[in-house]
């Protein structure tokens, strides 16, 4: 007995610095402590990620700014601000809980509205997913801003905001994404691979862009009566390009941040959004090289950006050569595809359609095709049911809310103002006051009193065309 | 005996992994081990979140140099870039030791200047800690740059910003928060919740600005003989926005980073600091709106930074819900701030007195109101009396300093130096050289010859309103 | 025997939580997962760092468009996103294998192409580890845009970029770096000291732009038939403070990723490096202002610039005092760089030679002056034979290669194109449509007509001093 005894007592002894108090834990409180400080670093990275993915406002500002011009600047500004401003409160109260709450459906989730499942005690986990979320739900919403530039009305425009952050996509990110949190939606119950949002978050931006682009028909002086093209140019290319770079650093957010853990993965993940970038811009030059004769600065930095939203989807599940394909197809597809959407007379002054929805799509179906764990039919064919639900929840739903903006408040501004510049007559402002404008604000003097002609696409807006 | 031998020869069998060398930690030294990786993670985290704040100088630069007019471009880069590089060595020299040093008063430091405490073999926390505190001391120089703007000489805007950051402000941060680190303040004694600087740094800055604007006096042509105010427009809109976005993600290091820790506190702070952010985004515009009938862009800007400024005091210790209200009231506050302010004739070119003092008064007072773990009368009683303490402190130290850089070197240029731009005869240069310039720079042409009135608050300033 | 099966007993029932399974480790486990946490924080600190770096493209394409003429701003944005993507597919392709490839002479590594050492299962190190080293690929030849900028032919700029990222910078880098991950360099045998590449990087870069500027020759009206030098004005200076700003910051990627682990010693290397280019930017505007009369903008950004180039080769083997002393020597010596280059007619639009060549040596031979560890003269002869070996390797290299390009398919516009601008003819476009250019975009209308002069190193490039 007495040996038993001493026996425990020097075991007790050796051992003693692991019951010293919360000093020294115990082997099972390591456990504990080890996750403790892994969680500490995935918030660390998590909100991390979520700024890098907050400053692509700022290039998205700057990419649409740039790309239009100079008498539009402040209301491009007022629109970048107010959508991430706005979308922020809407995601808030109603947007991530749609997205993110319990569902019994799959379709959408029905509680933690006002991040009212937030307690003082409770886990704060939800917040720091919350934060990276609230980014993406903005992006969403910032990248129609682009496709409806210099024409659209603000206060339209706001409630236009509202809808896309708390409502269209949040209900669209349920079914993909809803199981990240809490519930299960139904497409990626069925195994849909968008890692990062090339559909989730890009192409639910560019089909609604598209809605918007229809609804509001082209800006004055774009398409002749003689069925020419106008090229309508940009009023600033660095900072068009200060934008780009912006973006693309904000992407190593968006994708690898899309772990949201602090883990190996992301290292394979920014390895591809980089090479993805590189091919898209390298081929969109070449592209535009070889089709127009120039390589040209807008089609360059739109291929950059066509890369980083191919590789959205399929960051984490391709290899460093297949980003350099899925990039590559990109930005070969973004040349062709804004020259498309040109002939067919739907005004996107800086290619959002193409960027995002276009090329959003293409990195779904990427994601399929080249997954590193084997491709399938299946596996094909679930990508294209994810694409086109993106497609059929998203283009009806926009133009029906874009219609319906149209007929109350209004969705575009009179032609004088068109003509004018929205920054004076909507915000009351000058965005350079100090330097001269030409006389024609960037539109060539011929094109200036040539009226449009009605879009191909006229039977969605026929009146809009005649009012131009 | 020989059993208690066995006994032990079985445990050590069991346990020798935890004793086979540097490979293998003991439980006790398991501890040691994840602490170490813990520590690792803060100084990451601190570190990054210093290089953000580090970036608001961008933002700071840009938002100034868009809401001033072309002519004084140069200038206002040139403060800005020296505000932080002079600061930073003011702070590493002085600063640093006045705020953080050992002290047995509560009112300053007395050690550490030259971060002579370090040495080769010490702690380096104390430099990822002077590298989170320098880029504090140089925001709250910065901000007075703005209120200065187009009119201040060059010389004496470098003497004025050595002596706030490496007086002025450590000073009073002493008092707030010098038991950060050593030693302990009176202010934080008393139990004054500023948790990210809503007063140690933006009412100080803020407070500055006020005072460096008195002496000053209003930019020439601004107030009218006739008692009319004139707008003197700001020259570039797309980079006071840019400054803007940069200055919203700089703040996702200023305040969570302000738990110099990697912890799940940020996730909150991230949150809040967004949210107020918007709301105040928000709220200015729709104040704007109604109060001048236009949605306005440099009030929705400042609107952003108010909410900014106004949740840095209570970001970790208010819900999400009262983050919103803060940055609501603050979005309201700041547009009748500095509509009152041009009232007083207090000629502030960006805003700053308004968004850094004014509304960090509000987010410390919120910080007592809205105080998660419950309020009292006493709480607010000493966050009034912080913000006292404040102003107390920096206003009239600022107003002698600024008098007596007034009488020997100068604080103001010439009446024909103004008119011509402060960037060719203070810089010998031209912001930009290719661009042709309206007539006026910015100013209309009715205001140009019009000679500015005293101001309301002339006791500070007598000769300068005449001068103008 | 009772007693020992007693204790035992006792001593597994007090240790079960450690055998409880997958749950809870063991000490040995334990140590593994405490690595794996740490090593998560090490591939977030690494890749955030490298995204900081990939910023880096912005804030180079933003100054050396703001210190160039308007004409010509297409054409610098279009060299800076091309030499970042055509540079990370080069790198990608062979420029890593080169630089960090098994070796067995030190001269250069031999497999790691396309990554293909990467496979799904494999460590994904190296693939965290490539992203870290392509952003330095690129910034070394992105530092050569400037000097050659608002001349160069667009199609040889991109063959020149390809070079320098995919053979130039990779040959030298593994001779001073290969070791960092697999095989040895010849360089770094000797102890040799570049911790971030003041050298391997500035240098390279800064060489390769001076045989880049002497190959051209100067650009039309820089320097007169009688001897004068034309200032060439920089056409947005705001953009150009922003672009150091933008560097500054990305520098906080640059010194201390290169430690490519989270640990304590990135403290000290962020202090260095701030006070470094603080002290830079002061002494640089004061010798500005003592030498021209002004404190002169573009000095003393670049003497920002010329600090951060210094500190990065000892930033983490310095003392803080010392970072200072550094950084302040390089503030004066790049002024008189600047001068020296001018004065013998090697004309340097933004001065990348002397920022990147001259300040990248000076830091190269500091980081053995000033050695925490202690110096001694092998030391300084190590430093000496480093600086001289990058030297000896690109500048000759470079001069054939440009020369190569020269003569095949053209490495400078013709004097229609250099007077048009760039960007019309080259890329069919115009930076600014909506603002009216000054007659001579940016050229006193005085030095426009006149023909420039041989440069003194025509003995380099007689043709082109003759075509201007």
């Amino acid at each position: 007995m007495k040996k038993l005894f001493l026996s425990i007592i020097f075991v007790l002894f050796i051992f003693c610095p692991a019951w010293a108090g919360d000093d020294l834990p115990t082997p099972a409180s390591n456990k504990t402590a080890i996750d403790l400080v892994q969680s500490h670093a995935d918030y660390v990275w998590t909100l991390i990620a979520a700024a890098l993915v907050f400053f692509m406002q700022a290039g998205f500002a700057m990419v649409e700014a740039g790309l239009t011009r100079a008498k539009n600047a402040i209301n491009i500004m007022m629109k970048n601000l107010m959508d991430f401003s706005i979308g922020s409160l809407a995601y808030w109260a109603v947007g991530f809980g749609l997205m993110f709450g319990a569902t019994s459906t799959g379709w959408f989730g029905t509680n933690g509205f006002f991040l009212s499942d937030f307690s003082p005690g409770g886990d704060p986990w939800v917040l720091a997913f919350w934060m990276f979320q609230v980014v993406f739900a903005a992006t969403a919403a910032t990248i129609v801003s682009g496709a409806m530039a210099e024409r659209t009305k603000f206060s339209g425009y706001l409630i236009y905001s509202l809808f896309v952050s708390g409502l269209i996509y949040p209900v669209f990110g349920s079914w993909a994404w809803g199981g990240l949190f809490n519930g299960k939606g139904w497409l990626e119950g069925l195994g849909f691979i968008d890692f990062a949002g090339s559909t989730v978050v890009h192409s639910v931006g560019g089909w609604a862009a598209l809605a918007g682009a229809v609804v509001l028909g082209p800006r004055m002086g774009k398409y002749t009566k003689q069925g020419k093209i106008k090229p309508i140019l940009g009023h600033n290319m660095p900072l068009a390009a200060l934008g780009v770079f912006i973006l693309w650093l904000g992407w190593f957010g968006f994708n690898p941040g899309s772990t949201t853990a602090a883990n190996k993965d992301i290292a394979m993940i920014f390895v591809n959004t980089n090479l993805a970038a590189a091919a898209g811009a390298v081929l969109a030059m070449f592209t535009s090289w070889i089709k127009f004769g120039k390589p040209e600065v807008g089609m360059s930095l739109n291929g950059a950006l066509a890369g980083l939203v191919a590789i959205t989807s399929p960051c984490a599940s391709v290899s460093p050569l297949s980003a350099v394909l899925i990039g590559a197809a990109a930005g070969v597809i973004v040349v062709f595809s804004v020259y498309f959407f040109d002939r067919i007379r739907i005004d996107d002054p800086v290619g959002a359609i193409s960027v995002h929805g276009v090329c959003g799509a293409w990195g779904t179906l990427a994601a399929g095709i080249f997954n590193m764990g084997g491709t399938s039919l299946k596996i094909i064919a679930v990508q294209f049911l994810g694409i086109a639900a993106c497609f059929l929840w998203v283009f009806p739903t926009a133009l029906i809310m874009f219609k319906l903006i149209e007929k109350t408040i209004g969705l575009r501004v009179s032609p004088e103002e068109e003509l004018e510049g929205l920054d004076l007559i909507e915000h009351g402002g000058n965005a350079y006051p100090d330097f001269e404008i030409s006389a024609h604000g960037g539109m060539s003097p011929a094109a200036a009193p040539v009226e449009s002609e009605a879009s191909i696409l006229s039977v969605f807006a026929p009146k809009k065309a005649e009012a131009t």
